[in-house]
């Protein structure tokens, strides 16, 4: 069954849905009786195109790996280019908007201009953007639902690591009582380098950034920013909390160096960057923070760029998944995720 | 929404279902729009009842604590005392049949033929019976098909930990390459116990016997047998395979002894009883084994009577699962898990 998509952004994360979308189309299909189009694309800095007939993905790659702009494309049916992603949605008769353009934690802007009119034009939503996840999810939630459309957001947290559908799907029926976790791979690997190879933060700091793992201005890594962003989604989306970031008490780890990081591990400890949220009578507490963790404990054995959360439930207790918590194919991956779930349900055939 | 519920077997896990059942009514009903009703019970010790306008099982539950039996209900509404589960099934008019008997690996039986009874009667079956899903799963699941039901097996691998859900959920789209894990809780349990506290096998064992964590013959958990039936579970539904138990490799931990434990310790490695199962070409290959893993692997920090599964994807990588894998909750838990999924389903509402 035809499924039409409409991307908006397609830096990393939008090539990662494409890529998976063009090599995948068969298992899609005879597993899912799913048949994307995507019917336009509108980029900043590409340019924006209006394909009803649906995009050619391989024709597509072809241009933009010889260095041409998305608007540049020529494919069957009608094309245009267009101004901005508002009059995309408009015009692109869309039933699924991916929203996938550059976070901003402080307004959540554009992206969530972005949602609201795609939300109001009546087409189902997925995103992989922090900012308005973080900032005005029961609006848009419920924006959603008085409209009978999905507004889903997999790949905000541990990128396509199942966290929301686990919570809704398996673990549905369990009160959540506390989140406690690894959201951040930058902190993860520099601490994994200082207790590993024994270096000095600044040197595990440098091989992160040579590495591509670290930004060149670390801060929303390294002073927790990033972990602060993902716990306010977790404690309002699965504890029904109203957080904001400056909500939550945040300290980084570059207060930590080689001799607090070794200690440690002679007392068989381990630090780590730990995110957690949990109910407290009415209210939610949330931190982000270095703990020592001991070696028994699951979350301490999770090194390099992995992430990890812990669900600490009702009846099933303990519950902890691991995976990747970022990269182009995973992120990717998590978009095509919340389609398949919007999918399924729509069609409820499996 | 009414759900008409049947069960077969009322021993420790029915009773955990139905513990779950009365004490979370509300919350099922208001975020699940999921009203149980059970309509009927069978148990081999004790006695039957078929009770049309459901049972309560406040009542059920304050007559078993005082020695009762099931067959001595009476609640309001016609009630009957049945011969046997196949009676039970024919005459109780429920949508869905919880089979909830005891293993029995070698023949299935008497699971699967109340199994497929309940499938020609039209009936949704779930079950956290080892025994069905590892010798008839493809013939049972394709009998469901045919009828449009479903036959849904979470509680047969890890108890209620989300494992198939997770994977036709959160991972759908994937293709999994291999699947690792920590599927006994009783061997990881001596394990650990021999490690960390230094004790020789013999000595673990009774701890574990004296504990409850083993049975008096232990031969299933410690040979390896258990794990086998849940490794052809996982071949069969996860990767496609048609295994019997007999395809599988096994070794169990009995031939380990302090000294290769503390060897292992020492060079950084740890013992663990790890199941695998892995698609080899057009084949499946599967086994279970002692196996000295690395510290960094994450199955090596899975302590204790817990369990964890390692899923290798072509998109997301490496993810692990890791919850309980036995329990009285958590194996209820699994069987209410089926039944929201079937109910979700059929619902399409969320």
């Amino acid at each position: 069954m035809e499924v039409k998509i409409a991307l908006i952004g397609c830096g990393t994360v939008g090539r990662g849905l494409l890529e998976i979308l063009d090599r995948k189309s068969d298992h899609l299909k005879s597993a899912f009786d799913f048949e994307p189009k995507i019917v336009a694309i509108s980029d900043l800095l590409k340019g924006s195109i209006l394909v009803p007939d649906g995009i050619e993905i391989k024709k597509l790659f072809a241009l933009l790996d010889r260095g041409g702009r998305i608007d540049q494309y020529f494919g069957k049916g009608k094309t245009a280019q267009l101004l901005n992603p508002l009059d995309m949605i408009e015009q692109c008769e869309a039933e699924i908007i991916a929203e996938l353009t550059t976070t901003d934690i402080k307004t959540g802007e554009p992206a969530t201009g972005y949602i609201k009119k795609a939300l109001r034009s009546g087409m189902h939503v997925v995103t992989s953007n922090k900012g308005p996840a973080a900032l005005y999810y029961h609006e848009l939630r419920k924006m959603a639902e008085k409209n009978n459309l999905f507004f889903r957001i997999e790949g905000t947290v541990m990128s396509g690591t199942p966290v929301f559908s686990l919570c809704e799907g398996g673990l549905a029926g369990n009160e959540i009582r506390e989140i406690k976790g690894i959201l951040n791979g930058t902190t993860n690997f520099i601490l994994s380098k200082m207790e590993l190879d024994g270096m000095e933060y600044t040197e595990a700091l440098a091989l992160a950034q040579e590495l591509g793992y670290a930004e060149a201005d670390p801060t929303a890594d390294v002073e927790g920013y990033d972990a602060v962003g993902k716990v306010v989604i977790l404690s309002n989306v699965l504890l029904g909390g109203e957080l904001t970031p400056a909500n939550v008490k945040r300290e980084g780890i570059t207060a930590l160096n080689r001799t607090m990081v070794m200690a440690a591990k002679e007392q068989g400890f381990r630090y780590k960057l730990i995110a957690q949220t949990k109910k407290a009578g009415a209210k939610i507490e949330a931190s982000v923070s270095p703990q020592k963790l001991p070696l028994s404990d699951p979350l301490s054995g999770v090194m390099g760029a992995q992430n990890a959360l812990t669900f600490d439930t009702d009846l099933m207790g303990k519950v902890t998944i691991q995976g990747a918590g970022a990269g182009k194919t995973e992120t990717g991956f998590s978009i095509l995720s919340d389609i398949l779930a919007i999918h399924r349900r729509l069609r409820a055939k499996f």
